[in-house]
């Protein structure tokens, strides 16, 4: 067991699960992450990137999670970790964001797909060397996206 | 704060945290990724998918952290959030690699770049269409990988 503690909190257009943009379908809303004043060293350089990936909690996921999940995208049910479902152990969330502006401590981030309020729990620079290989397959989403 | 639990732990030829390979010289290593046998379920539809994003814990990072880093590649000091060093709060890491084989609860993983024992806290589909956006800056790492 491992103890997590958030280092700042997105702001999002988003309030409601239910109206979340589903990520192939992103829109282009802007959001602002908030990170914690103590850290504001730790951003140093990031304005260099145009993109950015947010690991944060889904906190609004309701408890508990089916292994075998119908996604949103498809009429067939299949393993969860086959999908970004937010349901899901852990309860972890990855998007990568557009860095648009760094502002202090806030970042204001452009094709936002998160929930308001929501924990954030570190921020790396996307890096498309590291994690954008080549000849990729998407399995059942393929033609979906 | 909040408590996570690994779901499996990753297996890899790297036991030295000074001998592991640095994510753009990435090895061609092979490891297996082990997800306990309750999870089994939910792996079902990812052998469709090439690669996977592995959400894990960097267990054997010294306690706490620096917010200005000097990186390997390079020879000035950065913000620590603008770069993918291990030792961070959270310790939270994420590493695309590539899917081989899917085989039971246990997945043959390409260009693994993670210590042997990591704790796997989640896995995701890597999915071009969200994870790989276009038109990306890289700041500091600009010629460098």
């Amino acid at each position: 067991m491992f103890a997590f503690e958030p280092i700042g909190v997105i702001h999002s257009p988003f309030t409601d699960p239910g109206h979340t943009p589903i990520q192939p379908f992103r829109s282009q809303a802007e959001g602002l992450v908030e990170v914690w004043p103590q850290y504001l060293r730790g951003l140093q350089g990031l304005e260099g990137f145009s993109h950015l990936l947010l690991l944060y909690l889904f906190h609004l996921s309701a408890p508990g999670y089916e292994l075998s999940v119908t996604p949103f995208l498809d009429d067939q049910a299949t393993g969860l970790f086959a999908t970004r479902y937010p349901r899901r152990p852990n309860n972890l969330g990855l998007s990568v964001v557009q860095l648009l502006a760094l502002e202090g401590c806030c970042l204001r981030v452009g094709g936002i797909d998160i929930l308001d309020g929501t924990p954030l729990l570190d921020l790396k620079p996307h890096i498309p060397r590291f994690d954008c290989p080549s000849g990729t397959r998407i399995g059942w989403l393929e033609g979906r996206v």
